[in-house]
């Protein structure tokens, strides 16, 4: 095994069946082996308003009771891992759908906080980057969905891009790993709506600017801070591109997070 | 490994959290490894009334259209298989929790019936036994549910009595396997209110008097059909118990399936 990529997928691709039928198909057909971290899309939200309830949301972090625990692993373990497992094997990749309770592999604890209850969401521990590794090994993509638990019978809803960031950096002590970004715009980008302001290289100086003057702001800063830990905790490359990029894994265009100089 | 057991659970204890907890604590002190298949309780039919749907039964069999089978796979895999799993682990039990897609392990196909379109169901074609035996030899235990794929991308619903006798016959070609279905019941009883008329060992000749006079009728007799199929196809043992009787494995009490004479 030369290297191993983790790859998360998010956002829009996830809603839109034939969108992500057609991205797994291309994944399944990657020359190197590929670890998937899948978020959770619009459904939770969709089944809560459905069932009575509201999703309840504290500066773009959602608050997990729960009712909507059961239904985030429900439809993330659930539904659409399986989902995406199934799809995976008909394109002749042997797929195994995991959440960190799965073989143990994802480890955490209940969110403390001084002043905010975020209800069932695990910050992680310890992610088991053999149990990934001896997959990848042996021909098996693992697929992993944002739920992780306490080791003591408790489930968690964990960040999906941080999931990926701890597997990728649990990885990297075994093999070269590199750490991919998926979503629905085409990386980092100073102006949002101009393609053509994508930047293409992104240092932790270039960061702190872009966060200063405002160009950088709410989602993308985890999703970054993530990018920046993975790197320098040993990840060899990481990524954010438009998810359609990914399938020319390992040189889809897209944003590169790049060590300071 | 001397041998394996593949532990069927359903019925009553799925729906009760408490009883289920103690039932796995006990199972995860087995002194031999295990296979655990699990039904979905009622927990779909809560789901369908709760969105404004009704079950679709006929003569005991589900239908499963597009809805029931969403509601099956986020309930079957992900939260009972996914609340199983984390609570196996925090006995020290290394679970695995899977679907047919998984690993591939489980493939069927769509139900074809000259009369009846019973929607997403799937008849099992091939258990890869291998899979099951690997995890096992491992110190893992898989934690199956009752959904299974069709290797084109489409999950399907599929009876759990029935996977449990097909991982036991592929198992059986493998290493000595052992059947047990738990439910409510103390076993096949000439009078359901009367626990002393449990039968102790049921033969074939049995079998065809107690359903000839009715005292064997609707639910069970798929159960006994599964039962015996798995003791012809070369699995060692075969029980149908109380759930409870399940920790006392291998020297459970209830009804023991014989061959013929």
């Amino acid at each position: 095994m030369t290297s191993v990529h983790v790859i998360k997928i998010g956002g829009a691709v996830i809603n839109d069946t034939g969108l992500l039928q057609s991205l797994l198909k291309g994944l399944a057909a990657l020359p190197e082996p590929f670890v998937l971290v899948h978020g959770g899309g619009r459904k939770v939200d969709e089944w809560l308003l459905k069932t009575g309830m509201k999703p309840n949301m504290i500066d773009g972090r959602r608050i997990t009771d729960g009712p909507t625990l059961e239904l985030a692993v429900m439809n993330y373990a659930g539904l659409l891992n399986k989902q995406i497992v199934s799809y995976l094997q008909s394109c002749q990749q042997n797929a195994l759908g995991l959440t960190g309770a799965d073989l143990n592999c994802i480890r955490a604890h209940r969110r403390v906080h001084p002043e905010i209850d975020y209800g069932f969401v695990g910050d992680i521990d310890y992610v088991d980057g053999k149990v990934f590794s001896d997959l990848c090994h042996r021909g098996v993509t693992p697929v992993c969905c944002a739920i992780t638990h306490d080791q003591e019978g408790q489930l968690l809803n964990t960040n999906a891009d941080t999931i990926a960031c701890e597997i990728s950096i649990a990885l990297s002590g075994l093999t070269k790993t590199h750490l991919w970004y998926g979503f629905e715009k085409e990386g980092v980008m100073v102006d949002i709506d101009d393609p053509s302001s994508l930047v293409k290289e992104l240092t932790p100086e270039r960061y702190q600017s872009m966060t200063a003057d405002g160009t950088i702001h709410t989602g993308m800063k985890p999703k970054l801070h993530n990018c920046f830990r993975a790197l320098e905790a040993g990840v060899e490359s990481v990524h954010i591109c438009n998810a359609s990029q990914l399938t020319n894994i390992p040189v889809a265009s897209g944003t590169q997070i790049m060590a300071s100089l």
